[in-house]
């Protein structure tokens, strides 16, 4: 391990045209990490591409092996594909790669952070450390402080994600769709619910139960994702966890309707609020007699997990609903993204 | 109680230029009641206006108590306090009220029928006879079928619910909306989440996690009515059911992200599917192989209840997920209205 803590870090940005390589950047603008030189990689059709950062023009260069020479943190976001077949050399070039893709977020010796969460699991990495599914990081983020004061048995939930998890097209799609709604003409559709699948729905004004594509035991891989990133970040293998996922026609921000089951008996309400009001990176808006509650439109562009409608269940003595809203392309992506890239910049890279 | 099997029924609509009296009028020129006089009745703004009715044209006259003379079937729908003020006179003048307001459902002397699942309640009526909230009868409708085979220990959902459920002009205020968003204008809001509550907030690109004001407990009351409704019309006082309703910006259909715990032992997707297949006011759309599944904009206009996604929970034993998607405004309101009225008219009127 070379020591170069409080030294410039050579960052490289791959998918830095995206709808979350955007966002990746200009969080890096702002953020802690003293940066010597900034790549910015894409596919070739983005090549040549110009780029402010820091008042520098930087150019879009084609992402490929040879690229992360001197780099010290690579950040992944452009598709599970282009991770696998650039994330190993990246590593070997001496690189630490934080991915956003699914590719190796289940892989026994990657890290799966969220950094409020379990950032001391990132210590385990061995060149690769992944960024868990949007959808994923916010519930954790609301769960983890309740499982760490009440202890959690069962978490039921339903999402409600925006279009701008399936990319720029599909915030394309939704307007024009839109559009042609509104003037009465047919809408057409080839984005969602997934490009490579054999069906396309509209999403204008309406809700697709489909993200990614159906796994074999007939949930999607989004909700399996859900399903299996949440007991490996908050390091409970058997804890009880079921998820239905929906598309619907809004930009930006996930919300999610969380119900679950604590372990401890007796808990309020204003516990439950009490111990989110003080936890790391959750904004508690929650009164109902002043119609507080987060909503998609009040999530957008904010770093923070948002929680409100906290309810007891009204028949099962430890269960609890929650609605949890967060902006998908920051604290379900490029936030966490760049916090973990924090984080290893200040401890050095490996 | 007078024989008038076989003979022609006076009719009246009272909201008969609201979203869903609209749609009652459309389904009565379709229907198998004979009707000798059908009186449109609404608020006092829309009195003289014409609709045109089985090639007649009718003028809609404003809804007062005498109005009623006469009449054998009153179908209400222009919200709880009119039925208050009007449902007994119309009761006193010799109707029989089909109510699809709140204002009596939980009344214990008024039955509240969704005809698929408790039709012979309707023997038991007073007078009134109350039509369920829109988002309980598409559950209540495929949960029956499941409950009667299986039994039916647990009921959570969360609800996607189109925004006619709040009206003509919710619809009006979502169309205003998005238009002034892809324009880059500030959206206003005055109708959603509740007309008659202290704030507003769009609608357009949004979710919100609020139907109808909050009640103490801290649910809201849309999400109390699926609780206390879903019981009564079950049969089932002590049935757990918990609900987190969400207004979305589509403008037609519910859907519904639905999670069951059944009685039976070693029930599989496939018996349930079973059962749903040939289960009355169903059309199963569940294959995950061929993207098969409901939405709102599938839904639209059609009188069934649809229902995809089915899938056994991955914990629990006896959990089910399901997707239940049908339009409000029809099985909702106006269809389940309608079909009271036929039942009604065929067996006299009391």
């Amino acid at each position: 391990m070379k020591n170069k803590d409080s030294h410039a870090k050579n960052i490289a940005v791959v998918g830095a045209t995206g709808a979350v390589g955007k966002k990746i950047i200009h969080l890096l603008e702002k953020s802690t990490i003293r940066i010597d030189t900034l790549t910015l990689l894409a596919s070739k059709r983005s090549q040549g591409k110009k780029v402010m950062f820091r008042d520098k023009e930087l150019t879009i260069e084609e992402a490929k092996p040879e690229r992360f020479k001197h780099v010290d943190i690579a950040l992944f976001s452009a598709g599970g594909s282009i991770s696998k077949q650039l994330a190993k050399s990246a590593v070997e070039s001496g690189a630490v790669v934080i991915d956003n893709t699914s590719a190796f977020r289940m892989d026994e010796d990657v890290p799966l952070i969220v950094p409020e969460v379990n950032n001391t699991d990132v210590d385990d990495h061995r060149g690769i450390i992944a960024n868990p599914n949007c959808s994923t990081i916010q519930m954790v983020t609301a769960l983890n402080p309740l499982k760490q004061t009440f202890g959690l048995n069962r978490v039921v939930v339903s999402t409600y994600q925006a279009v701008s998890g399936a990319g720029l097209e599909a915030n394309e799609e939704l307007r024009t769709q839109t559009e042609a709604f509104l003037e009465g003409k047919e809408m057409t559709s080839s984005i969602l619910p997934v490009g490579s699948d054999e069906k396309h729905f509209p999403i204008a004004f309406n809700a697709l139960p489909q993200i990614d594509v159906f796994t074999e035991n007939g949930y999607t891989f989004e909700e399996m994702k859900m399903v299996n990133e949440t007991k490996k970040i908050l390091h409970m293998p058997d804890l009880a966890v079921s998820a239905t996922c929906v598309r619907l026609p809004f930009f930006q921000s996930h919300a999610e309707s969380i119900y679950i089951e604590i372990e401890k008996k007796g808990v309020t309400v204003s516990d439950v609020q009490h111990i989110l009001r003080d936890a790391p990176g959750i904004v508690l808006e929650d009164d109902p007699d002043h119609q507080l509650y987060p909503t998609p439109l009040s999530a957008e562009d904010k770093g923070d997990v948002f929680v409100g409608r906290i309810r007891k269940d009204l028949d099962h003595e430890n269960g609890f609903h929650l609605w949890v809203v967060s902006d998908n392309l920051l604290k379900g992506a490029a936030l966490n993204t760049v916090q973990i890239a924090e984080k290893i910049a200040g401890e050095g890279t490996h």
